[in-house]
Formats: C-alpha cells, structure tokens, sequence
C-alpha cells in the first residue's frame, strides 16, 4: 500500500480524486489510459479514486457493450481495477462496466468498488436510464439495458459513500434515500447539451442537499465513435464550492475531503435532521 | 376581472410576477404595499402574483407574530389577500401568514391561495421550519411555530401549481411528491448568508429536476427590525433559465409560463416519466 492510513473518524483529510478520460472504443488503450492516471491520481496521495461511466468503452453503438459484457465475478475488466485497487493501496469507485443480466438482450450499467486490498466491496447497478432527443442527439440506454432497483453505500474509514451513475444525477429521491453519507460518487458521461445546462448545476444542488462531498469523474470531449462528452469532472463540497473541475481533456482533479469541515457544516445547517417527509 | 383568460391549456402562455418587499413591523404599511405592488403586477398583465413569505411582517421578534396571528378563515390578512384577488382578477399566492394553531404557544407559517374570484382555492403550512446559527446569525422557527405535514397543489386554467415555503427548498423530496405540477411557487425570506451560496442554486434545481416552472418571491434587504434578508426573488423555467430576476429592493417581476415550452422540453428530457424510486 503507498499510503498508510493513521487518520481518525473524527479529524479525517482524505484526498479524492477523479479520473476524466476521452475512451475510445478500445478496450486495451482505454485500459492503459486509465492505468496510468490512476497511478498519477494514488501519486499524488489520493486515497479514494474514481473513473468515469463506461471508462473500458465509449461507443455510439451499444452493441459494442455486449461484446465486452462480463459475468459479474469475473473477466478482465473486473480483473483491472481489483488488481489496480490493490496495487495502490486506493479505494477504486471502477466508473461503470457492462455486465451479462438474466436478460440476454440487456446488460447493466454497473459501478463496482474495490477496496485497498482489492476486495470488491459494492456493487451498483445504475436505476435511471438515459433517454434524450433533440435534433441529432438521441439516446434511448433503455434498449440495451436493463435498470437495477437497490440504492448502494459502502463504508470507508473515512466515512460512508453513495453512488449514482450520471442520469442518475437527475432523481434527488435516490441519493435522499441512502443512509446518511458523507460523499457522493458519480462517475458520469453527459452529453453536451445537457451538461452544459445542467451539469454543474445538479452536482452542485446534491451535495448542498444531502450536506456531504460529491466526486464527479466524466467522460470528455469528443471520442472515436464521433460521441461527445461534456467533460468537467468534479469535486464539490458540502456547501456547494467546486474544489476542482478539469472542464476538457484526460487528467486527473484531486481535493481534500475533510471530516471537520462535514461536521461544522452540518452543525451551522442541521438540515438533515429537519427532514420530514 | 381586468385580464379575461381565453387560452386553451395547450397553447397557455400566461405572465406571472412576484412581489419583492421589505417588509417591517407595521402590518398596515406592509399592507399599503403590498396592495401597491399587486396592482402594478396585475396591471403589467400578470395572472398569478406570488407575495413573499411572512409579507404582513417581518421581526426578529417572532412574538410580534403571535399579536397578528389569525383564525383560519377570518381576519384582516386573510381579507385583504381575498379582496386583492377578486378585485384584480388574479391567481394570488398569499406569501405567508402567521395563523393560530391548536397549541397557544405556536402558530403556523401559512401560504394561502385565491381565485380571480376571491375564493380560496389552497392552505400550505410550511413543513421545514428553519434552524441554523453560524456567528450572530441565529433563527430557530421551530420554537414559536409547529410545522405542517401536507404537501399540497392547486389547480388553474393553465396547469397545476405546488407550493413550498423558504426553507423548505432545500428538501427535494417535498417537491417530489406532488403529483405533476408544471409551477412551483416558493414565498421565501432567506439570510443573506444562506441566500447568497444557495438560492439561485437549488431554485434552479428544483426547476430543472422536476421539469416545471418556478416562480420565488422573496425579502429583500434591511428591515426595520435589523433584520436582513436576501432578496433575488426569481422566475425559473423548467430548464433552469432564470427569466426574471430583482436582486434588491421593493419591487416585481413578470415573465411569462408557455405550456408549449414545458411540453417541448419535456419531450426532449422524459426524466419525469424516468421516475422509478
């Protein structure tokens, strides 16, 4: 493991860190791509890491998912970032992958979480699939995929997280039924237009929300299926301050997640214990 | 009726306003202006005008309120909104009013509604009752008011309307449990502290998420009483455009609800019928 841990519940500074990468439809370059900037991210001292939606495999054509489905359990894909996670000693939020469903027309759009010693410790299915048309621009994920239904936490020294996966972003009933976390992870690919309405904007609202940080790794700009991607990856804090957001290109954006800060916060604004519906 | 209304619900395009005040401890002078803020609203061509929260008065006393506090259904605050209604033919969001409640010690903090003819169509008592302390900044509601535990719509010629008040923009979930509604309206009083890092925010988040319009009276400024409050009352359209917009002083806004607008976008983005939690 780079980075020991020594810190207390109490006073954690735990620095998160987001991967934003442009996948093409390779699985191997987008593997060394997203190899290399997680080494960069655990570098530089990150603790929790987290890839973007899709990082193995952005394409117009969904049909290329199922080709690179994976067994929930096993496959070269869930062999990358078991591997990765533990290597670098890092909590790895594995962005999302297509795996097999009981359906063998539809996978799911999937998030899983290793710990650092590269033990899977959630896994989440995303609920809410994209559908969107405006001219040119047509989504319908409903076709290749099938939803899951189980909001997902996981408890790290640190505190507990949530996950959500891009459209997800939309629902505020979701991450108002996890159980108080204190960091919302998104790994997202938003397209253009959407993104720039509403991007910033909703991340911004979630965390302020739900009193708790929120780390957004997206995919960026345009991608070799001719696919574009709003990019602008992100950490939020609790108050609805971004802390860091790389609006183009791959790279990594790192911050400190800070127990301390979560508390005064909550303490000043105790709008999670005022909730009643 | 000064605007007769002969759209269809299709094709509505309707103008609404909100008034902005500052309001003091003297309930007659906040009624003067008010009644002069509604006939300017209504005489720009507005058919619904919003009041903000607590416009009949304003204290860091909240002692003062019990002395205005009314019984339901009788009172010079609850006549004075139904006599501005009828007399300028509009839908009018009362803002709020201090009522009595079954315990002595507490009232409710009550937005209630009125037809063009004078009729009330819709009580709300406001469910988050405010709390937070940063510095000398301290409010704790729930001390002299006991909240509601109903959320509650109305319906008009050109759509249905959902109610909340101030605080309780920052719970999601109250808004997600109306039933379709393509208006919200937010009589509001936020800090400036508070205002100035969220309003705009989750005002445009709670347009953008549940696909509606959103129409925010608010406070504004220095009150007699020391007290001071954000200002900013905002029109949102569902996809998160702020329309109008005072950011200090007395005074209203107008901007216009287009139905085709809201069934455009909601075609484009069916996150309402995404739903699935």
């Amino acid at each position: 493991m780079l980075h020991p841990r020594s810190f207390s519940h109490q006073q954690a500074e735990v620095m998160l860190a987001a991967v934003q990468m442009t996948s093409s439809e390779d699985w191997a370059h987008n593997r060394d791509t997203a190899a290399r900037l997680l080494a960069e991210a655990a570098g530089s001292g990150a603790e929790l890491v987290a890839l973007p939606e899709f990082f193995p495999l952005l394409h117009r054509d969904e049909q290329a998912k199922f080709a690179l489905a994976e067994q929930d359990g096993q496959g070269p894909m869930q062999d990358f970032l078991a591997e990765q996670a533990q290597r670098l000693g890092i909590w790895l939020v594995g962005g999302s992958v297509p795996l097999k469903s009981p359906f063998p027309d539809r996978l799911t759009n999937t998030c899983l979480v290793y710990g650092p010693d590269g033990g899977r410790v959630a896994r989440y299915d995303k609920i809410h699939l994209f559908g969107f048309q405006r001219g040119e621009e047509r989504y319908n994920e409903a076709s290749s995929f099938v939803p899951g239904d189980q909001p997902v936490t996981f408890d790290t020294p640190f505190g507990r997280v949530g996950l959500g996966i891009c459209y997800d972003l939309r629902f505020p009933e979701l991450f108002r039924q996890l159980d108080s976390v204190d960091l919302l992870v998104l790994p997202s690919a938003f397209t253009v237009p959407t993104g720039r309405a509403h991007w910033e904007l909703l991340l911004r609202a979630r965390a302020v929300e739900n009193l708790c940080y929120l780390l957004a790794p997206a995919q960026a700009g345009e991608h070799a299926s001719g696919r574009r991607t709003w990019g602008h990856s992100m950490l939020v804090d609790p108050w609805g301050e971004v802390l860091a957001c790389l609006p183009e290109g791959e790279g990594v954006i790192t911050g400190m997640f800070s127990s301390q800060r979560l508390a005064e916060l909550r303490q000043q604004l105790p709008a999670l214990e005022h909730r009643r519906l």
